[in-house]
């Protein structure tokens, strides 16, 4: 767009005085390439005229005054698993690799925190944790692939978000990049914080158009010395999802975990997997998983849960007691969204949500758009957060051309059906460039003007992420 | 200020026509002056020129089309229970009383949520939810006088707040008013969202400058079916101070609050109630609730606990058996800023943060400042927050002029040890006017830069609740 510049040679000679040589990628197209998408299937793609690879809030803070002074865009990006092209540099400029600022900075005990640079790797931090007693629990399922730091610019969720919530509730503290180039700090090792108006959750989840993170500090709990996960088994979705909030109110328990499959989603996963289970003829699963301080908590946990899904229709209820179990389990759900990508490799991965209670009318709902462009659209996901992969899949005898000319009409009508029922098109992956044209059709106006708003005080020039949500 | 003009007849006119005559305050000084102050000691005063009585957000949406039209600042106000002077209107103009927006719209158990207005009394929502099994973990320790708007505009935060969080992490959805006056809707029924950046964890603690909330969706919990109360006794602050983490970390449990009142504020507590309790020479206590979905849990519980705090130099643990023996120990922690109100008239009640494991430095450098200045400090507060109220109280034989020379200078110090410990200035209570001078000399330049940005985006004429944070 002609409001941006094009990156000189000169410039690129400035990046190298505050990077080092070896830490400007520039005129390198081998090494540029990969910058260039994320993992968001059909997304646009653009090739970033240069990559820096800074190591201080320092280096980050130069960056941005000369951005602003060239007018040059900056994307920041941590392990590019983002799932919304969140981190594809669609008007060119400069991309910030993270990969250096992958360092655990402090495990402190005593306050139960951990401080740690953005470009650490997830599932790291609880490894180093385990010793201690302690964990952080707001992680995502591609834990072992993603960067702490594109967890909070995406206010990544996991699994494990019905009882432990989602990564912002575990950000304590962040030091930060403004988009003009402050070294901010917002927050700190504190659990209650009423100093000021809510910079540091404003920034947890604003897909990198409002700051570059530097530090991270997470707030930890104690690591649960028992789980269990138990299979429950019904005939439809409605059944299913109907025990999930009779677990909470007349069970009076907060399950870890309740994550569910259709039929279609876990017989596709298991024959991905070589998987014969009993139960591949049920209409939909819950797997629920439970932990605790104790054994004697999860068994009456356990106990509860079982009693309230028999009663709200399930047929069948296994409690995996061994840890081979559980995994054989968990692998089945974890392995849906690869297992369509292998069958089908044109799909389209959603996460919208909805109102728990209105998962069953969502289901219904995405039943008809499947019959209306012939096109399935298996569904699995979070039932305890009404979060769900509704992924359409190109039947195999399309045409790429007709699949990319359906697929933004069948996305409007999801998206607006799940408007319809109270819910909003994203629940962990975010708006990125992926659903952004979806966001200024389907959104309330007066939200879209005061995103513009904050965006326009924080970053007058435009210079962080242009082009993305909204 | 010039800035802003003043309230004419005939502006009052049109108020008349938005709201009805019944519902505006205008040349009527004896219905004005209650507006003037919220429960802030020595803060400024001023009444404001008119008063509105909304019954919706479309009043309120041109209520404020009307003040930006004609530069009228407006602030809206729940109890006026607030402790920093965030609802006093310091540059007049018109206030907003939310006390006709008082109704429980929608209790919707399959969602676990409850729809209110801001102008609920808190603590009316947990009464109408006990027969469901459900509650509201968020509020704070004055639950019966405030409403759930200002618990909302402060992200008010309870003696709860150690297992449950505050305020914040309950609100799903806000219909709100923009500064500008347009209705906007964020969040939802909704427990995970990423569908824009986040304008509702914005909103929540802005202290009333950054829009007017009209119905706030609430995420409930199972009621806990079993509680207990413990008394823990300690010689000293640091070692009662020092269980805490040790609880949380080598015992795995998280109580749901972990109080602390040193033995000044404890022994005014036991005078002004002629409470005699045989432990009054201890050098500090901490009170600790659990709570949980059985009485075998709870028990668990408390095992772990009175193990943890013995090992930490406990001098005795008691279990409070009953519901009489667990009124009669709260009574005495809930009583202290009332006590010292009444020995002492003339105090600043404080609710400095500080990482956990640092309010033993933060007590004494309190008590350094307590001898410099000639000015008793006594400390209680919820030591599993960090969140102390450390309370400056006048000696009895000081003029107020003096009272009132000093006050100023030994909070910028108490202020200016508690960010050097990593702390911040308030954790419950927010800025408002009575903290902005405090918070202008001592927080961050690029934090107060990035404030207003935010603030001048979002309300560009400065009509809501001008004056107040920075």
């Amino acid at each position: 767009m002609s409001e941006y510049n094009q990156l000189t040679d000169s410039i690129a000679q400035e990046l190298i005085g505050i990077f080092g040589a070896a830490n400007v990628y520039y005129n390198d197209a081998e090494r540029l390439e990969p910058y260039a998408h994320d993992e968001a299937a059909g997304c646009a793609t653009r090739i970033p005229e240069a990559v820096v690879r800074p190591k201080s809030a320092e280096e980050i803070s130069q960056l941005l005054k000369l951005a602003n002074r060239e007018k040059i865009p900056v994307t920041a990006r941590g392990a590019g698993s983002g799932l919304s092209g969140g981190a594809v540099p669609i008007h060119g400029g400069i991309v910030i690799d993270c990969c250096r600022m992958n360092h655990i900075l402090d495990v402190d005990k005593a306050n139960m925190t951990v401080t740690v640079e953005p470009g650490v790797i997830t599932s790291e931090i609880n490894e180093m944790l385990r010793p201690h007693g302690l964990f952080y629990a707001g992680y995502p399922m591609s834990l072992e692939t993603c960067t702490i730091g594109g967890n909070v610019a995406e206010n990544a969720g996991g699994g494990k978000a019905v009882k432990y919530g989602v990564t912002g509730r575990y950000v304590l503290g962040l030091e930060m990049v403004s988009p003009t180039g402050d070294i901010v700090m917002l927050g700190g090792k504190l659990v209650k914080d009423v100093s000021g108006i809510n910079l540091l959750q404003l920034m947890i989840g604003s897909e990198g158009i409002l700051g570059v993170f530097t530090k991270i500090i997470l707030k930890l709990l104690p690591l649960p010395k028992a789980s269990v996960d138990m299979l429950c088994l019904f005939n439809s979705i409605g059944e299913a999802i109907g025990a999930v909030p009779k677990i909470m109110t007349e069970g009076g328990v907060i399950p870890t975990a309740v994550e569910f499959m259709d039929k279609l989603s876990f017989q596709t996963a298991c024959q991905y997997l070589n998987e014969t289970l009993p139960c591949q003829d049920t209409g939909a699963m819950l797997l629920i998983t439970i932990d605790g301080a104790d054994a004697a908590q999860v068994e009456h946990d356990y106990d509860v849960i079982g009693e309230q899904c028999l009663k709200a229709g399930a047929t069948q209820v296994y409690v995996a007691d061994t840890k081979a179990n559980s995994e054989r389990i968990w692998r089945i759900r974890r392995s849906v969204a690869e297992a369509f990508k292998v069958f089908s490799p044109n799909q389209s991965l959603e996460d919208i949500v909805v109102p728990i209670a209105s998962i069953p009318d969502m289901s219904a709902a995405i039943d008809r758009i499947s019959k209306k462009y012939g096109v399935l659209i298996p569904c699995y996901g979070h039932a305890g957060d009404g979060n769900l992969h509704a992924t359409p899949v190109m039947p195999p005898e399309w045409t790429l051309e007709k699949w990319q000319e359906t697929l933004p009409t069948l996305l409007m009508d999801l998206y607006a059906e799940t408007i319809a029922l109270g819910g909003h098109i994203s629940g962990e992956h975010g708006i990125g460039h992926k659903r952004k044209k979806y966001m200024l059709k389907l959104a309330d106006k007066g939200f879209l003007t005061m995103m513009q708003a904050v965006k326009n005080g924080l970053d007058p020039n435009g210079i962080l992420n242009p082009g993305k949500i909204f």
